[in-house]
């Protein structure tokens, strides 16, 4: 368990003397936006010395000059005159192209926010993390598609691990400096999303629009899918796994609609502590961004009393086998994770555009793993480059079973 | 805030080499007898330098034997033939009155259980903490009654204060090394007691049987009385006040009727952690036994899926005035907490002897503050013993006003 991070390895500032330098990657999606809402908000707090998007030049735009970013980058290529143009008369520097969105989480940096959706996040994150930066990280993927050499890589370059998401924030507030051999279980809560009380008939018949309506949290159309399948959970058990170092055996899910309770850990002697919050993600961006400060951010204050009641249930694997089937993945363990991530993403792409159905979903990341762990690709990657090869190549089959136009080689982010 | 305790004040030993050495003050009441439970299941990692009993010779003999305890203190100064012959063969030392309980807190130990209920635990465990040892506390007293004075002394002894109580201890748990400058609340559960759901009336009518019958914690009949009119409650805000540092005005009650929920932390980013278990004393002992190692103890693990709900509410100050007597004492400082806290003894035991209704007990509390504050009884205590002679002013007082025989000079301990 030498890779699992603790609270105890950052000590306390004794009072920071000058801004914490920030870069932001994925500052026009949903996690950027809210990060950008804080920074803004504390503007001799932070400087910020890149921020990257993907296509969006006027929000990409908007924000550097909201943030007085030093760097902007933005991921298409063709953008750059656009985003020069958007850009003229700020000071700002600009650049265009994936080698740009790698400069900028290059610069340096106090911290490296990893905001940037699905596997299109690992390189410039990877990039950061072989400079030594501290990392937090919102992004699932480096973790998911190459969780052991990523954690092997940070710890060699003594690069540290915030995690960003609200339920790996809430558990590594909940952790304290904790043992891990003393953890007896690691619980991570799921709202049930939007399909928790249906018949699994009328769960693989779920249009787009039904499944994009989650009832707790607003985000990207990526997540929120994998959401109502519950695909996100047995993908944040995965990330679980890696950042604290914790066995598969010792992770758990417990369905909790309210969205209160983020995250458990049990000890050896009967206690718990947790983490909650309301479900705010600037809440987990917040203490990322200051820890180990705090912020004063304008998060709705949780009042229990005001709630009244905090439900609990077993999760259901027959009517979300998605979550099955990742769990089988970190149990199978070497590249399996990797294959089950990259054809989900593709599959939830064709969901998207309907090409699929709701249930072909699971249906197509199952026969991608059956088929990867049949002819060798689901093989242990030993460097992320190799994780990467491993998720080009099957995001490549998945295209083609789904019969979806191949990728441009563009990298898609927000 | 200098005297509040902050988990890493304590730094995690690598790897123990020999037993914790235990003194266990309290021996045969409700906490004592789940720590010897504990030890007992641990025999190599623990050594009992000593432990106290109040007048059940033979439980205390039973105890010392069980745990192989190197000296036995009977707070009856007229037991001390009975516990020579009970203990006659077992190469234990033994030792009679006041004086013999101070030595048993006296002996040398890492780390001193401080179980003795009510005020009669204070000069013990104030023995022990002036020769700088570490204390777990159970007993409420020796904060609420003296709590300035005593939390000066232990910092200047260099002793350090584990909180016992499963609310505190929980805190304690959810705080991890957390700045107390960023917390903006430390919330409190309390059960509701027995009384909960009863109206004004009913409650004011309640027998000592029907206070008596907590629905979810098994414990010595003082705090359970406590318990039923929420005083209990009062008593622990006024704790956590000296503990942690943190001001009344930050210090919040929650209702939480499973009692699963023990304590709660609220920072300035909108981030709360909290401390949860199953309501069995052995969890927040064992913690406090090994901390910062773990103790693995039998007790039942948290399942919140077979639980399915929490539920909470806001205290209600009108059915249960106790609570605002509390804060109000609390607020007001000085010397009241230690008057409100002799005042309520003396009531309880006044109920439970039938002789106030349970209505009766937080009258004569309230009038006895207020008779208190005119008088100049109420004044700071600059020491812990200036605070046992509030507490021995106010008890005789109470007696009389209540018309209960005056005190013997016996320490009353279990």
């Amino acid at each position: 368990m030498a890779t699992g991070i603790r609270s105890d390895d950052f000590s306390i500032p004794a009072g920071r003397s000058r801004p914490r330098r920030i870069v932001l990657l994925g500052a026009t999606g949903s996690i950027g936006r809210s990060t950008v809402d804080l920074l803004e908000r504390d503007p001799r707090g932070f400087e910020v010395a890149a921020v990257a998007g993907g296509r969006d030049v006027e929000a990409l735009a908007r924000v550097a000059r909201a943030v007085r970013a030093e760097f902007a980058a933005i991921a298409d290529p063709d953008a750059l005159g656009a985003l020069k143009q958007a850009l003229s008369g700020s000071g700002i520097e600009v650049g265009a192209g994936p080698a740009a969105v790698v400069e900028a989480a290059e610069r340096e940096a106090d911290l490296v926010v990893s905001a940037i959706v699905g596997a299109a996040g690992v390189v410039p994150t990877h990039a950061a993390l072989r400079l030594g930066r501290d990392v937090a990280l919102a992004n699932k993927e480096c973790l998911v598609c190459a969780g052991a050499p990523f954690m092997r890589e940070a710890e060699k370059a003594g690069a540290r691990l915030l995690p960003m998401d609200s339920e790996h924030n809430a558990i590594f507030q909940a952790l304290g400096g904790a043992d891990p051999a003393t953890i007896e279980r690691m619980t991570l809560t799921a709202s049930g999303g939007p399909f928790r009380t249906w018949t699994r008939t009328a769960i693989a018949e779920a249009t787009p629009e039904q499944a994009l309506a989650h009832p707790n949290w607003a985000m990207g159309p990526k997540i929120t899918i994998d959401c109502a399948g519950m695909m996100n959970k047995g993908l944040e058990l995965i990330e679980a796994h890696h950042l604290f170092g914790v066995p598969a055996a010792r992770l758990d899910v417990v369905v909790h609609p309210q969205s209160i309770v983020h995250g458990l850990v049990s000890f050896s002697d009967g206690s718990v502590t947790a983490g909650l919050a309301v479900p705010d993600m600037r809440v987990p961006i917040a203490h990322c961004l200051a820890f180990p400060d705090r912020l004063t951010t304008p998060a709705r204050r949780l009042d229990l009393a005001a709630i009244g009641q905090l439900t609990f249930e077993r999760p259901d694997f027959e009517r979300f086998p998605a979550l099955r089937l990742a769990l089988d993945a970190l149990g199978e363990g070497g590249g399996l994770p990797t294959v089950l991530n990259a054809a989900n993403e593709i599959a939830v792409e064709g969901f998207l555009s309907r090409r699929i159905g709701f249930e072909g979903i699971h249906r197509h990341v199952a026969a991608a793993c059956e088929a990867a762990l049949k002819d060798g690709t689901a093989r242990e990657p030993g460097s992320v480059e190799e994780a990467l090869d491993i998720d080009h190549i099957v995001r490549e089959r998945s295209r083609a079973a789904l019969a979806m136009p191949a990728a441009s080689g563009m990298l898609t982010l927000t």
